[in-house]
């Protein structure tokens, strides 16, 4: 395995979105309050890449003390974390049911959340790399607005800003590189039922790259130069798929942010390491998949992963 | 790319199935009475590997003669091709929807083929490779205990054989290296959600080997040892998905029966070669997309496929 080379690059990773305390259920048992939201999804699993991941988001006042330091122990920068006086913190209770792709929202308070008009620290506004987790495309708008020069920005979204905030995300969209959604909501969006005649409805927009997350099949990374495809890994049991988008996002912003590099072929790595992140995942309950992994764990699944769709050629 | 050596290795395909005239309806136009078939799919295909595939099968007195000089041109051997006296050949009409993934048949009539009872001739019982197209399993077990001494025997089923043959499957299914089956009927034949878990009951049945469709999403290689994926090719027009599956099979045996080779990197070389030749068949309506291919057009997809899904490791 060859070893990145990076000359006079400063690495720098800012992560919006939503912290929370999950309920969740699945057909393997259930985590109350447990750790969850976008944000922590993305900037826990970035931390494997580059340290001082720059976090943005906000909490309530019963905020557990010990994750506070949790992030902190990943080397996160949370000096752009709020932590409301009046208000808990944002709790999603969610049940998976045998088809693990489906999922019953019981309850979404957003307490806390609800307030969120992010104002990025001065000392994050010159941020290369941005990675906007799934909120209202107007709160994404106004961060992207509040930056220097970013160099790459991503946003991810879903089908109910679709629905009901669509005029604002086609304005936020202008602004971004690139877009992580599901082909449901490639279709959605796009009108287009074939992904790719979906991604150039959706080029025409703003983004000049798509993520595009098929769940258990896989993702495919769409640009107007390319295509490529990483399967999801075959695990014998999904113990918990909550926060697997915001992981494979974090795996991916995280190996830009730490090379730099936007080149075909280190996109296609990026899309590889989110792939391996989210496969790590979803192998325990909540976050509990990526709270402390070691190096030699992931590589040994980046090397699975390569096995599972390498071949050599030999011509007829 | 490569080149294959082999030494002394003499190429044996035998190719089992249907011959049929299709009436087929796809939201891209129509075509009455065009060749298809399993068999003419599996042996077309393979005729692109390998010369003299043995084709065992049954048209009716109808059956167009340009259609076995057509046969012919591609080096098959059609000495195990019966032609009805009395009967037509098996017609069947398919409408194709905006999802292409589903379709109706409007007609299946099978005509000759209700008589399929084939007997192998001589000088084809000494095949080292079979493929045995998705018929009535009680004909595919009489087609295997026909043969000397098999090197590897490949079936594809379906879910009407499943639910209404389902002890002559099992019975069928202890002669047999490899099974097709799309992921529904691997979940079916198991009674297991998670594919992994279904290919290790499958694996319990007979077959040491386990290739399972996903349409659109590409196909899996299972192993006792090891898993293979191979996406489906992303294309802007699927013209028409008759025969894909087929085709599949007859670009992976027909890999496997020129290179006489199972190890774990030629199989999933050759699970590549099945899906290169399908998403050349799909591009075009009924058999037309292979009918004519030269060696440069098959590569060209072959190094699109490497594109698709090849990444370099670089470590974190």
């Amino acid at each position: 395995m060859s070893e990145i080379k990076l000359k006079n690059y400063k690495m720098s990773l800012l992560v919006i979105g939503s912290l929370a305390l999950d309920t969740i259920e699945t057909p393997f048992g259930k985590a109350e309050y447990t750790l969850g939201g976008s944000a922590t999804f993305i900037s826990t699993t970035a931390s494997y890449f580059l340290d001082g991941v720059r976090l943005v988001g906000i909490v309530g006042n019963d905020f557990p003390a010990g994750e506070i330091e949790f992030l902190k122990s990943r080397n996160i920068d949370i000096s752009g974390l709020e932590i409301s006086k009046s208000k808990k913190t944002f709790h999603w209770h969610g049940v998976y049911h045998t088809d693990m792709n489906q999922r019953d929202s019981i309850t979404t308070d957003l307490n806390a959340f609800e307030d969120f008009d992010p104002v990025i620290p001065e000392n994050f506004r010159d941020s290369e790399f941005v990675c906007l987790g799934n909120v209202n495309p107007e709160i994404q708008k106004k961060v992207i607005l509040q930056l220097r020069k970013p160099k790459f920005v991503m946003i991810d979204t879903m089908n109910f800003w679709i629905e009901g905030k669509l005029p604002q995300l086609k304005e936020t969209m202008k602004l971004v590189d690139m877009m992580v959604v599901n082909d449901s909501e490639a279709r959605m969006l796009s009108g287009e039922d074939n992904l790719i005649k979906a991604s150039k409805k959706i080029f025409e927009m703003g983004p000049k790259m798509l993520i595009i997350k098929k769940g258990e099949h896989g993702a495919l990374l769409i640009t107007k130069d390319f295509v490529f495809i990483v399967p999801a890994f075959l695990l014998e049991t999904v113990f918990d798929p909550t926060g697997a988008g915001d992981t494979f996002a974090g795996g991916f912003m995280g190996w830009l942010s730490k090379t730099g590099d936007l080149s075909p072929a280190n996109l296609k790595l990026a899309v590889v390491y989110g792939s391996v992140m989210a496969s790590l995942a979803v192998e325990k309950f909540s976050l509990d998949g990526i709270r402390s992994l070691s190096r030699e764990k992931i590589l040994n699944r980046l090397n699975e992963f390569r096995n599972l769709t390498h071949f050599d050629l030999v011509s007829i």
